[in-house]
């Protein structure tokens, strides 16, 4: 008799008539034999409804308060959740972050989790129970309420899984699986049966946002098979993500775009050890998250750097390097706005030729321009104008699934 | 520097602009150079919210899943008022039941409190925290989430007073303090500057809904002065509750009525020893709460018992009464409906010749009828006909404190 963990995110338990069919998944995992461990996030809207009711306070909450604030959302969840199973003739008991308790660090609002007890949930199981966990939350060691930020659910439900060693996680959510690009605005694409780790925190970073990247990097380290499934639809069999290799003939996975990236070249920095670092350094120390790093050496004692952030990080970046242009001992900053990041991702991209001829064919044929190239391993990222993305990605995915 | 309790309902802190106010009341008692201890209640009609989504899911909900979802309500105000202090530039901190903790018995929705920790408190205060603390809320020996039940966030208020010996504790309302009787239905009406705990309990369980009975309780056990205000007016004095004795020539403090009670008399019970135990023990045993009892004397071996219970109890107590008519050996029960409670409340009311008949006097000017009397040392109620209570009130009022 395994454990199964089961998460279902805020659109699944939106309303009375969602929970019931949530109540449904889960009952019928209980009556296939498994122990269930319920993770679940806020109904619906309730995290946006209590941030605007923060906003109308303050537009600078203290962080803690913060935590103190949005965590209500998932602990009236469980408590729903655990009524409806009563209701059908279950035992279940719900559990905040501190009564599981989940420690984390004192990061208020993107802590990281350190520690989960597994004593009392490990009774309520052996007890017959279903143990519903409020996802997104967990307590410090000074008994403050936490947050674990963007995400925070998915890593919750892949945290216990690890924790508790778990058969399977079943993330749910309101698409059953994972796709070879974004179905919203892609033509034809494929659900994946299988993905990879790596391919799964490819296409995630490049906005893919089926889960976040922490969840999966948990699932990776400890080897959790994380399945992600549909709540709504019935016997769908999802995507699964572990660290399965991928069939030999499966060039690339998946095609995604990332919008509102801006590109910044450093023209003419000196070519002197340290003045890399030098540049980076200032702008982590401004929080500016960089994407893409791009350097292409000129002439013998100068070089060009070029990197990428978000078009909202722009105008403060360049405010910032401009601030500091003498001590860059730089001959230029130039930029260019509204790009997106169009990408590949695949296992092995890397040992396949022609793998990125093929993409670049595919837009050269519709006349795309790319602004920028950028490889790994299992990527090939391209930027292109904003405009251009969304047919970028249609025609790429046609080159490649069709 | 003493401590302050301050204690806002849910109409005080209803909506941003509610809470503003609150703010001015607490930055004012600090201000003065008070440590201060605030509590508060869920905002406005959150808590009915709440139940109501519960009913779409159970009418039976569990009483621990209850309570772990009716306390996010409180947990939401102290959050919020956290973060506007900080927005005026102080330092405050939101603690919930179960950080302070507040520990209770496992009774979830209706808890008792065993003992308050001091220390977290005790810590925030000294490093100049305005302390915020969830009312309604504590937390049992197993970590569950429970609630203290009606009147939660008073008794939360005043046994943080009892606890920390404050020197006061402010208990902030929408009226601005205890009336000599109803204002809603009562003309002429007069604050009382001062009333005694005892009296202030008899007004409480007459109706007279300002306070409830269970922080009264504490408040005269620890002899915790408290004081009933207006959180909207400015410079209201209150009403302070205390053990202070009242002056001789007050007779009176006031008038009270409790509606929807009916009238239940068991005629002919046998006159044996543990006849009247058996009957009290078995509604005790069937949860129906008892108010007042008359035992008339009539033959020798036989007698009637006369009793109270609330309108909504009467049915299942006449089933009862009826299932067990053989055992109880009694001739016949009979009941009267739709009646309410008028009483006086007063110290030493039984040592003032005069007071119950001028109480008679008044309603027999109005042509009401009694249909019961009752008195203690403090208090005569009378049961009336419903719809000659709130004429009752006013002429007994009138003939008092005209």
């Amino acid at each position: 008799m395994g454990i199964i963990i089961q998460k279902f995110g805020g659109s699944s338990v939106a309303n009375t008539e969602k929970l019931e069919q949530v109540a449904q998944k889960i009952i019928a995992e209980k009556i296939s034999g498994n122990k269930v461990i319920v993770v679940v996030s806020a109904q619906g809207k309730t995290t946006d409804r209590l941030i605007s009711e923060e906003k109308e306070i303050t537009d600078n909450p203290s962080r803690r308060e913060h935590d103190v604030l949005v965590s209500t959302g998932e602990q009236i969840t469980i408590s729903k959740l655990a009524m409806l199973l009563h209701q059908k003739g279950y035992k279940a008991v719900s559990l905040t972050g501190w009564q599981v308790p989940i420690v984390t660090n004192s990061e208020f609002g993107n802590s990281r989790i350190r520690y989960i007890h597994k004593a009392t949930i490990l009774d309520l199981l052996s007890s017959d129970n279903i143990v519903i966990v409020a996802g997104f939350q967990g307590v410090d060691e000074n008994l403050n309420i936490t947050t674990l930020g963007r995400g925070g659910s998915d890593t919750t439900a892949v945290a216990l899984a690890a924790n508790f060693e778990a058969d399977r996680c079943d993330i749910y959510t309101d698409v059953d699986g994972v796709y070879t690009a974004d179905p919203r605005f892609v033509k034809n694409v494929k659900r994946l049966d299988k993905v990879s780790y790596d391919e799964m925190l490819e296409l995630a970073s490049l906005g893919a946002k089926v889960l976040h990247n922490r969840c999966v990097e948990i699932g990776k380290k400890y080897n959790v098979p994380i399945f992600v499934k549909s709540t709504f639809e019935k016997n769908n069999i999802g995507t699964l993500i572990s660290n399965e290799k991928p069939l030999e003939d499966l060039v690339i996975n998946g095609v995604a775009k990332d919008d509102n990236i801006s590109r910044i070249t450093i023209v003419g920095l000196e070519n002197k050890i340290g003045k890399t670092y030098e540049l980076f350094k200032l702008l982590a120390e401004n929080n500016i998250n960089i994407d893409i790093i791009v350097q292409a050496f000129g002439e013998t004692f100068i070089k060009n750097i070029t990197f990428t952030v978000k078009m909202t990080d722009l105008n403060r970046t360049l405010k910032i390097l401009n601030a500091n242009k003498d001590k860059l001992n730089c001959k230029e900053i130039i930029h260019a706005e509204n790009l997106s990041k169009v990408s590949i991702v695949g296992v092995g991209i890397a040992n396949k030729p022609g793998v990125a001829s093929k993409m670049f064919e595919a837009l050269c044929e519709k006349n795309i321009n790319m602004h920028m190239i950028s490889t790994s391993e299992i990527k090939i990222s391209v930027l292109v104008d904003i405009e251009d993305a969304p047919n970028a990605v249609n025609t790429i995915h046609e080159k490649f699934f069709k």
